[in-house]
């Protein structure tokens, strides 16, 4: 630990709409100021809205599922949160500047920065600014599906070892998909792109002048594993002219998490008033950062990041290939340890449809006459029911499967539902179909020989408290709950503390500087059991969807795409036909 | 047919909160006048609103599923609605009262009457106004399910040969489990019970003063098959005092239905002001005499009745088992055929709870700057929608499944949904699903050698086009649909005509007086064809719910009903418990 009792350090947690930064003392993790930009293109996945053609009227539209955004965006925030953190920390805590020792940043991923040899995004050259593919891809940019299909084919025809390390399943939203789809639909960018490169690194590149390729992100998006990327020779099949691209766009010098990636620039000292030098550490997602943030880094210790949809982190001495994870990567969240990964990929947003879409308007009313949200509302209507009292058992599967069936093809289910339903009871439903969910994921870590024994939960919806009741009883797990408001900026903050020598690790930082309200929910035996049945049967159902009993998911799906696709019918204008007769007594006797 | 050009007949149809009375000419069917009366005590579900110690300010509680009516109710119909048909006619027609030759009535089945020997209703009995078991027990009083199940249980372990002409099921709501829970439940109330009555021959009763059987209710809701009720021996292994249960209060000369049971007495001439001794028909059931009002009584003809259920009502040649028919009686719809009957136990009461518990404010709102229902406007949204570009499939099971499954455990299914699922989306899953229903019992039909050639649709959704065109896609059938707003008032006309002798039966009397719009709604090729995958997909899903593969809906509910009964936990609060410490940085630390 540093000697000085005032040495301090700033995160900058890099979300989906704004960056977000907080001034954080070192000694024992106190959060002193914060600060927040948000991102003045937000997500640009309509149109380009920037750029000489949005600049002349006549923007560039975009397909959907793409999802863009502008480099510049994040150095604003270097520009603007980190100066309104310091200021607030100087303000109400009186703290000095010069006892600022690092810098520390995560971001979302898998994010990606196609740029020239000196790190300048492609989007900001003379002529690029209206290709959309010169711009950001955000992580949920979703329009090389395609790409990833082949990837994945390929992978499975040709026994790549990878691809078991990511549950069977490489995303669209990761590099090579995306680099692909560069490579095939605009030759030109491809060409003049030297660097794919992660936002969670090119931030740190701005910070330091260094580009270095963090371990977490090159692990789990980059297909890097064992020391290796994929192959030239797997690469060529996918494309021919793909063959060299991990050599010549990918490959870069790795840096360890909790590692310096350098020393804060003049520049981007003048940007953000942070003293010139001071440590930059090695780049982050933000999933993974928030682990440390709730001092929840040691195997079995599994960190559920809960919001519209759940990854769920966690450490393991060893390595197990646990079915349905998104991936296992050596260092991936502290150094020294496998960083496991699993997700659910509906979670709040189910919810948050519900609500929006199945609520009736008596609800709504009622929800504003009492001061609070519709789900508040409907969670207090909820919580007061025994479970199994609504008769309902649901699949959460909304937004399909990441874990552990690893299939974005499937989708909702509800039974149960009779006359006398209500919208609690089905709210209720999805609360727990969630909740299963997890212990699904929970059951098949444990059931590949890596542990789980207490359950942390961080992000928006821990602060439904019958939510975390439920997931308590349902894993019959202690469950923790981070007690910052700022997971992924105090996390950034522990990395910078490390990178700057404060402490030896992250791991010995976490236990200093992070913050949880230990078993804040403990499983109760009473209610665990009564779960335990209604687990058995959202079990029998996720099977029976999901494992090939029946793929109806499927062939509904495909049912829907070919009628969006198919021409209108006029038949479906469902009105009496001209050749009906209105029988008068007479004809109706004739007819009969 | 009547010589007189002039002759006029009325019919009178008892609803579950109403009487409508109609006058109609025998030569064509000419609708001239109708009348309403509500019943001034409705459905008394919750307590009596009547008797003396109503009277007094003490009402007397009822039990969940109770569902009782007043008989004087009925009497007010005769009183207030017919003579108001009657001034219609004479209003807009001129017709003269002279000119009624007849007066028929349908009610609602099964409802039971407990009555001395001269038909007094037991509540109006000194003594027994606070009586529960007194009063008419409607068609939906669900208390005797105990009885219900004891009845069933018993008949399968005998071997019953009667039990197969009710696929396999006798319902709580018919008459022995009603008579049964007298019983066992008020004896002095049984003892004092000389005849057990349906409501539907009871009103015949107060017409003519003669109490004739109508071989309707006897066979569908009173077990008369082949000249014969269950056995004594039967009956007294039910309950040893139920031995003489048919001997003593239900045993009775039978109707056939289009007969006359007696001539209009005095008394209700004066009720109704319809002329002293004219015909009084035979009583009957709503569902069942719709047929003849479409005109559809003809062998394979399926009059389809849907309001919030669907009764389906059929005649047949020969004598078949249908898996799942609600029952097949000689004579059940018409003389001389083999009257079949089926039925969705919810289907408009489905889309109901759907728009009462499942549609946000937004859709709410537009519907009515519309000027439209909320039914109607997910119609309109629903309509013009390429078949299957929803991607859900629905089990119409919120009510149970009356046929074919014949399990009133079951529940409802949406498998499908998806983040960018919407209301209309689902209004129209649950749409099909009732249309998959209908088809899944016109198959069970045609699969038994009983033919189905026509859809004749009655009842209030027949004016939903869309709701009709899918209905005449998925089945493959031509949909007629009834063209009277009076169907069952229409169809006790025609059975008032017949019992006149305006016509030798009801066959001749309905290819006059009844009226359908034939073949309102043919099947489109290509619709049917997109229906017949997601039949399939139906189909599967409606056996492995409902036939044993997976008893989810059952123990769903036998969860449900424990969970309610169980004592309230005060583990469901959901708040942190007392032992839940907020750890700073150093407990955290010796935590982890």
């Amino acid at each position: 630990m540093t000697d000085s009792q005032r040495a301090l350090v700033v995160g900058v947690d890099y979300g989906t709409l704004s960056g977000r930064a907080v001034v954080v003392r070192v000694h024992d993790g106190a959060e002193l100021g914060t600060g927040v930009h948000e991102y003045p293109h937000a997500v640009m996945d309509r149109q380009l809205t920037t750029g000489p053609a949005w600049e002349a009227g006549t923007p560039v539209s975009l397909a959907p599922d793409w999802a863009l955004q502008v480099p510049q965006d994040y150095v604003d925030v270097l520009k603007v949160a980190v100066p309104a953190a310091i200021a607030q920390a100087q303000a109400d805590h009186g703290i000095d500047v010069a006892d600022i020792i690092g810098i520390g940043t995560d971001f979302t991923a898998c994010t990606m920065v196609p740029t020239t040899a000196d790190g300048t995004p492609l989007c900001e050259l003379d002529g690029l600014g209206d290709r959309p593919h010169a711009y950001v891809k955000l992580w949920r940019h979703h329009a090389a599906q395609g790409q990833a299909d082949r990837i994945n084919e390929l992978a499975h025809s040709r026994g790549e070892s990878w691809i078991s390390r990511y549950g069977g399943l490489i995303s669209s939203e990761w590099e090579f998909a995306k680099g692909l789809e560069i490579l095939e639909e605009d030759r030109e960018v491809y060409d003049r792109m030297d660097h794919w490169v992660e936002a969670a690194d090119w931030i740190v590149w701005q910070l330091s002048g260094d580009y270095v390729r963090n371990a977490c992100t090159a692990g789990y998006k980059g297909i890097y594993q064992d020391g290796q990327y994929p192959s030239e020779e797997f690469l060529s099949a996918l494309n021919p002219d793909f063959g060299s691209f991990v050599s010549d766009k990918v490959e870069h010098t790795i840096g360890q998490l909790g590692a310096a990636a350098g020393r804060l620039s003049a520049e981007a000292a003048g940007w953000t008033g942070l003293p010139e030098g001071i440590a930059v550490a090695v780049g982050n997602v933000d999933a993974h950062v928030t682990a440390p943030a709730a001092n929840a880094v040691e195997p079995g210790q599994m960190t559920a990041i809960m919001g519209t949809s759940t990854c769920h982190v966690m450490n393991g001495e060893e390595l197990h290939s646990v079915p349905g994870m998104c991936g296992v990567v050596e260092g991936g969240i502290v150094d020294g340890l496998w960083g496991y990964e699993a997700g659910q990929s509906g979670v709040g947003d189910i919810f948050g449809w519900f609500v929006k879409s199945a609520v009736p308007p008596a609800y709504v009313e009622a929800a504003a006459a009492a001061g609070r949200s519709v789900h508040e509302h409907l969670t207090e209507l909820a919580r007061p029911q025994q479970i199994g009292e609504h008769g309902l058992i649901a699949l959460d599967w909304h937004s399909g499967n990441r874990s552990v069936l690893v299939d974005h093809e499937l989708s909702g289910v509800v039974v149960g539902q009779t006359l006398a339903t209500t919208p609690e009871d089905t709210y209720r439903a999805l609360l727990e179909a969630t909740a299963f969910g997890t212990r699904t994921i929970v059951e098949a870590f444990q059931g590949s020989g890596v542990p789980v024994t207490e359950l942390v939960v961080a992000g928006g919806l821990l602060k439904n408290t019958l939510l975390m009741q439920i997931y308590a009883d349902v894993t019959r797990l202690p469950l923790s709950t981070i007690a910052s408001d700022q997971g992924p900026a105090l996390g950034s903050a522990i990395h910078a503390a490390v990178a700057a020598g404060a402490y030896p690790d992250v791991r010995a930082a976490a236990q200093v500087m992070g913050k949880r309200t230990v078993a804040a929910y403990l499983p109760i035996e009473e209610n665990a059991v009564r779960y335990d049945a209604l687990f058995a049967e959202y079990t029998a159902l996720h099977d029976y969807f999901g494992r090939g009993a029946n793929e109806v998911m499927h062939r509904l799906k495909d049912i829907r795409r070919a009628a969006k696709s198919a021409p209108a019918s006029a038949a479906q204008t469902g009105s009496a036909h001209d050749g009906a007769e209105q029988t008068s007594s007479k004809t109706a006797g004739a007819d009969a």
